[in-house]
């Protein structure tokens, strides 16, 4: 067999483990426990004598938790043959991404000389890979491993720059995160894709699809990430009824858009049938919409609206939007994260902008949100360009065109697909070649 | 292609867009969030100085969310062709539910002329939507969106009513909802079963079955409601030790059923083999049977007692009593929502009759009871009658018998079989007929 | 077809309700609910006026529940005919093992003659069958449900007494259990596979392999014991800021375990390719290694430099170590939890004596953790060697080694491979003989 420029051999164990023994010593210098003592008397809630203990956000941290590894692993396991890439992979970056996320973010908030960890900071730091996650989306298939850890520490630092502008500088809102996460994560990623544009993927790939099973797979992202996107939204807001809010406001949007993306499905399909694409992702899009304004006094009704728009414009996106940006714009964005997280985060926001204009919280102004909006969008777009550069230098390992989409080049995959065959028609008598065992 | 009735492509979309207007208007006049003002001092635990915080219940209710949507959603994906259905017809129905059993069971519950959203009340909507999904069970693979839709609406708006019968009027024992959620689903289910009979499946039918991997699907909603149970039947238990009894109760008459499951199973088997069907349904009914006396003072050893009768008439009923309904009565219950959810429901009122009778509660009497079970059953039946025969109308795109249980009928499926095929037989190189693409 | 004494017609029905009809029996003379009396000032947090109630530790309850159920059901479903062997036998070994595992442990902590059963309790009572679920990874496909009912209650009474020893005898610190549950079921289960050796399956086995989709549902188990570790290690640390930094300390170990495990796999494997069955299990042995001393000052980087060794010599042992085991030692260990939870749990013991060592905890001594791992091996060892000896007798229904590995032995599997595969050649119009149906 040829050696591959894919071969990883020394490249991925070089940087995984120069990356991971750098950010030891970075632990070491900089992070300690949370022992309770910085706290101040900020963010109480309205219950009288209430104290915070150590581990009251430890329920939500999981839900979230099981959201960035569950959740976003098999939302993308689509594709035929690529499940094992995603969900791997998801895991390897997910792992890194809150390493060094806890590093970036908490630099902005040391206390005497350190970074205190506590649950708040790790749920911060989950937050922090899901912008990667949803890059990841954008360049599944066509990226090496390599390519993606690069893309990981550089998204995650950009990230904790913007977030720090637009939560401590401009003061503005964005406690579900649709403007910092979901509109930055999926902008940062279009930008990755369009700079490693392939043409010779132009008139798609044979892998670029997907079987029975691997849907139903995907199904378990879905629905995990629906289920647990009012802690999602809800998992860093002042404690109490602003929570409270956050879940109800998130449960009923969520509730709607999934009506609403079942309809416009069924209405754009030819003979009326659901898509499972749509329903795999448009179904969420209610969530990332209602992100911004989610602690708002929006009333439940305003939920619901945004949640009804959100299945609209996300289901219409994947029908007619993604593939006019892969033939006109050179963007090919495989997951659609345009169609989740863009066009959403870019609602969300926008709602956010009009919400506190109505007065519907007390706190930022409606010039700072849309400041907000506009920052994330940029940082997105140029932190995105400059790193699509750095990962499409030619020594990464990036996959040739004919071998995209295919966990075989990075992964040993089980057998070959010859003999899982013959066991399924029932010939496994046949003299085998088992070469690997 | 022939233009099939079964086109949903102007039917499904209105209906669905009309429902869902409709609802946020309903929510724009009734519906505000819960500011914890209108809280009496009712239920109080026996801790000292315990004041209710708004997001307590937090944690259940995430516990409730994923049996909904993963536990029943998965569970009946054992169909071979017809787990995208499950999946993703349960969510859309369990979205549209919650919505509208939040207005249905807030209405006998205003404060001030609104209903006040909390977590308690998002449980309670969760609930409703439970007993739509089991008597979809009944009718798995022979109904369409459109018609399922409708059952939706009528089922909770019945199940509210004989709810506040139950809870308010008769003031019955129920925490884990034996009755009013249980049998009540799933003796509406099998009365629209009833009423939908068709003559043309009495034989089986070709797609009436699972494969290998379908039935491992399968038990992922089985494991995520097993363990999920002592939720379910303690979520709206009073806090404190009668949560604490809810949970050890349940979590004991579960364990006890998987043993006596497992036991008949392999004792009416041919050769003592294990059968999947009774392994993914009778392992629960400790859960169903423990729901109404879940709360009550019935020792640890009366748990595991209910337990594990349930567990034997949970498996006999799938291996006798399900072929007999189907040839002798006309009701073909696709998934034995009479063996989980009927007789373990039935058992379940009974065992909370004696149990009040032998007063291991404080609350209620064992006639009251009585009717509470009757009233159940009495408006199960009734009102899926008349379910029934609305969703017989010959304009709701009802699938004809051939192309029952067949998820291409209104899914857009991933790809042709004989194409997955020939890509799994490696012979991907094979010219393409790829005119979706 | 030939009467297999593999046939579990009788054994199996008459042992499991037997044995469910005793346990209930010693319930009802033994056990009843927790009514808080009992309680100590013993373990308080440093948070003022904290008062513990029944259900506090409900949530991390139900995150060990998902790790025993979910998590160790479905990690072992790679191999490509025996999934629904794994998950459905591990329902039924868990199931009864936490009955078991109630009294065996509630034995040494009565009051007033009586098992007080509170959440505490029922997280300890999962533990307990941890150890037979890892066991039963080194035996898998090899042994009958009956042989596995009987070592569940051989090895949970062992590991009581063991557990009794190591925490009220020695004082030894083992929060997370790297000692009396990791090493300890590793060692037990590779001492029956020992005695139970198959010289007829030195050459490997058709049927000991996984394929595309089971790669993918192990993964659903890897992840979901991988995000909820840090509740394993932390559940029943003393509240407050000891449960804060176990959580920390796991979920940092787990992390960088990642990192170190792809990398390793990645560098032994040809062509730099990953490995899935080291993705599916080296992930997790830094939740393992840092179990010990998971509540103890270690300090984050501490943690950190534990995973990335376990990440490192779990992936070796698979790599190179396994073999050896299985040709040279005849312990053929299916699943490879030697490398897992074997290593990895005497690396955290001996993590574990440094640490008191080094004063990073004020409980225990160096010299009784040195005692505690070394009376868990014994244990392990001496145990498992004397209920291997138990399990060879002939007439508990084992599977011949032509038959080992495969679920259809004890398990109805839904059809024929053969029609299953017409049905994906679209080939389903042709006349079939469906004899079962």
């Amino acid at each position: 067999m040829p050696a591959y420029a894919t071969n990883m051999r020394f490249k991925f164990p070089i940087l995984a483990l120069t990356l991971e023994i750098i950010t030891i010593i970075l632990f070491a210098v900089f992070c300690t426990y949370d022992d309770g003592k910085g706290h101040g008397h900020d963010a109480e809630s309205n219950s009288t004598a209430h104290t915070k203990k150590p581990m009251d956000l430890y329920p939500m941290f999981q839900d979230v938790h099981v959201m960035i590894f569950i959740g976003f692993g098999f939302l993308m396991t689509f594709l035929k043959r690529y499940g094992v890439s995603r969900v791997g992979v998801n895991l390897l970056l997910a792992a890194f991404g809150l390493q060094w996320g806890l590093l970036m973010q908490g630099l902005w908030h040391m206390e005497d000389g350190k970074i205190k960890i506590s649950i708040f900071k790790i749920i911060n730091a989950d937050f922090s890979t899901a912008t990667v996650l949803i890059s990841f989306g954008a360049v599944l298939g066509k990226t090496s491993p390599v390519q993606l850890l690069i893309m990981t520490i550089l998204e995650i630092t950009i990230f904790s720059i913007n977030e720090h502008l637009v939560a401590e500088i401009l003061n503005a809102n964005d406690v579900g995160a649709s403007m910092i996460i979901h509109a930055f994560g999926a902008y940062f990623g279009l930008s990755v894709a369009r700079v490693l544009y392939r043409p010779g993927l132009q008139n798609g790939h044979d892998n670029e699809g997907s079987v029975y099973h691997s849907d139903l797979f995907a199904m378990i992202g879905t629905v995990f990430l629906w289920m647990f996107w009012p802690s999602f939204n809800s998992a860093i807001a002042d404690p109490g009824f602003p929570q409270l809010t956050a879940v109800i406001n998130t449960y009923l949007s969520l509730a709607t858009c999934v009506l609403s993306a079942y309809a416009i499905s069924s209405l754009v399909e030819h003979k009326g049938k659901l898509d499972m694409v749509h329903i795999q992702n448009a179904t969420l899009a209610g969530g990332v919409a209602v992100g911004t304004c989610a602690d708002m006094n929006i009333e439940p009704f305003g939920a619901m609206l945004i949640g009804l728009v959100a299945g609209v414009i996300s289901t219409l996106g994947f029908k007619y939007l993604t593939p006019i940006l892969a033939s006109n714009l050179g963007i090919q964005d495989t997951c659609g994260v345009h169609n989740l997280h863009g066009m959403p985060g870019i609602l969300g926001g926008l709602a956010g902008i009009v919400a506190v204009a109505l007065g519907k919280t007390n706190k930022g102004s409606a010039t700072m949100q849309a400041a907000a909006l506009g920052s994330s969008l940029g940082f997105a777009l140029v932190g995105g360009a400059i790193t699509g550069f750095i990962m499409k230098l030619p020594f990464w390992g990036q996959p040739p065109d004919q071998n995209c989409f295919d966990d075989s080049l990075y992964w040993e995959v089980p057998e070959e697909e010859h003999e899982e065959h013959e066991d399924m028609l029932g010939q496994a008598d046949h003299s085998k070649n088992k070469a690997e065992a």
